[in-house]
């Protein structure tokens, strides 16, 4: 049955290389069918919308909407906001207001609690709206879906950072020994996993890897940090910011009241310094640590091929679902069976995933919980979108003494 | 007058994204000169040729020699090492023994002191021996040299990843409103100045740049950090770990004595965080701050090609300088007048630059001390390769309402 009305987008939380694109794909997607007449973007996500503050995406120059697949950070800007019952009956009122029978709405869990909180006003309402989510998230914690658009070029970012910054350490590590890396991710290690595909032979950096799904101890981690020093004579080691301790703590948050969000999460960080006390402590050995930060999620230089196609592709299929009827649904991207990579576009339930969180489960995890496993190496591999580009090792051919 | 010999090259200090280009300048310019018979490569700089571990760079696959041109890092392995006068005595009695008439060392200002050490040692010793040096340090702090090697990497890596972390905070500023990035550099603030290139138009980020030639003062601090958050609602700040406050103390080293090496260099760090927590107590805004430390210096895939290529031709000059018969000199590259970029190679004394420190100058800095001057951006700019990759904006076209 067709529904013809207009179209309002949205971005939600974290920026990402990647979510332009699927931006991009919602517009191009929607400016093809003749269901949808305008399609407006919502500034700053629902926030935006509930202001009226709408941009008209229609009428924007086409190779403005084509830059978008190849612009990192959240073009309409984003949002991090708990809508409230109130709020969604005020949005779907500017929605009737509008003529806007579509709701497409790009983020991870928290967006589609949002999303399913419109969808079911609207239902309460009387009100035909179609709302289709799209994922995105560095996090890579959506469930159902095999992975989230985002992720793949976070991963790709880690891996090549994490080789050139293991390269500098085995360069200068008799004198900077120890080196932590900390990288983003709060309860699920799904990025610092990543970090792993750095390695591009044995004793390559990352040579540790602590994840958040395994309780974090001190005098194991200084036993591994020592193992590794002992045979390498310096260490790399890859920590998720998100580590809790036994009690499930996290070992370092924020106890700032500034710093905790409307969802209740608190900031973190402060991993990577905590660790280096610690290894100097426990160990006497000098340490650093690197904190790319917010850095590592917006990079375009070095995003995914996989990743932005696979962005772009998710907005397409949101609108493609929604105009043939699919409504209260997340797009998921469906791996394929078999040795190649190969992805199908789906949908599930926005209820399955709006508050699920898909942690990084024991099979990708090693059983001292320090490193990830074969497993979990081919399911990221495809993901970054090829290999890294090649460097070279001087070969260890001995010069002999006394010639001349 | 013709020195026939080995040659010796080694590398030292912090590792860059350009540093083997250099070497592999120095290997494939010595390979072509009869006067030069074997290319010794000192493994970890002076330590390793002390303990007579060297790696025979003339039987390399000359694929190699032409892929260190793109691999970052130190491929010989680097070092921080104060050479003593009996380590020098030593050094000499190695070449002896090992044919060797010249030296090549490639660093920073300590470098071209341990050149010089050398150097004077070989003359003591009524021993025959070149030394000639190559500039690279990413600090950009060698006296004399336009510019150094390994800078303008940093530098393009740190424009794109601030524009792209800008482009988080604008579009997520609603929630995570200050962004803090610290970036390297001790005393000289040339890397943490180059972070301006990240600004594509008006109100970009960096909003705020701080160095350490303007001694730290809180309070204009804050009311700097007020006056950008009170105009645009997010504030994109970018300093230097090495800020220093009135005193000329630094307002953040590290007090382990684990962390001051032999230099008597302490290992800087937090600035970031110790800004964070004062524009939390001091204005109450939510920030986070990014360090992406070693990470910053060593990125082949965002090096800049006039870099590279400058850092190949500075090993090349080297080279041809020891064989034409100059000795105890550092390459320089003299940026020649005109409004074209064009550099010419020189030279200038070992002595001149050995316990040089060059720090921005104050044509360079605003009045204000929180920005660069545009005699600064046309400086750098030519350094960085080119310009950065287009990114598009959304043209802020509004939607009207009650259509349909």
């Amino acid at each position: 049955m067709a529904l013809i009305g207009n179209a309002v987008v949205g971005q939600s939380g974290g920026p990402t290389a990647v979510i332009n694109s699927s931006l991009a794909g919602v517009i191009e997607g929607g400016l093809r069918r003749r269901e949808i007449r305008a399609i407006y973007g919502g500034v700053h996500g629902v926030l935006g919308m509930m202001r009226e503050d709408f941009v008209d995406l229609g009428r924007q120059d086409p190779a403005v909407i084509r830059g978008l697949r190849h612009t990192p950070s959240a073009a309409l800007g984003s949002c991090r906001h708990k809508i409230t019952q109130d709020e969604c009956g005020r949005l779907i009122e500017i929605f009737r207001q509008y003529g806007i029978r579509y709701f497409f709405y790009i983020g991870g869990n928290d967006s589609a609690d949002t999303s399913n909180k419109v969808s079911k006003a609207a239902r309460a309402a009387g009100y035909d709206l179609r709302v289709v989510a799209a994922p995105k998230t560095i996090d890579n914690d959506l469930a159902v879906t095999d992975h989230s658009p985002g992720y793949g070029s976070v991963a790709r970012w880690l891996a090549m950072s994490v080789r050139d910054a293991g390269l500098d350490t085995e360069a200068i590590g008799v004198v900077d020994t120890v080196k932590i890396i900390e990288v983003m991710g709060r309860n699920a290690g799904w990025i610092t996993a990543a970090t792993a595909l750095a390695r591009d032979r044995e004793d390559a950096a990352p040579h540790l890897i602590y994840l958040p799904e395994r309780p974090f101890n001190e005098e194991r981690f200084l036993a591994d940090v020592k193992a590794v020093y002992d045979r390498l004579g310096h260490v790399v080691i890859t920590v998720c910011e998100g580590l809790k301790d036994e009690s499930g703590a996290y070992i370092t948050a924020s106890s700032r009241a500034i710093d905790t969000d409307r969802f209740g999460h608190r900031q973190l960080g402060g991993v990577g310094d905590y660790l280096c006390n610690l290894v100097a402590a426990g160990l006497g050995i000098k340490s650093r640590y690197d904190k790319p930060g917010t850095i590592q999620r917006v990079s375009a230089a070095l995003a995914s091929q996989v990743d932005l196609e696979e962005a772009y592709q998710v907005g397409v299929h949101a609108v493609q679902c929604a105009v043939s009827g699919i409504t209260d649904k997340m797009v998921i991207i469906q791996r394929q069976p078999g040795s190649d990579y190969v992805v199908e576009m789906g949908t599930v339930d926005l209820e399955a995933v709006a508050n699920a969180e898909k942690l990084v489960p024991s099979e990708f995890i090693n059983e001292e919980g320090n490193d990830v496993t074969q497993a979990f190496l081919d399911y990221v591999r495809p993901l970054i979108g090829g290999p890294l580009p090649p460097y070279v090792r001087l070969e260890r051919i001995s010069a002999v003494g006394g010639e001349q």
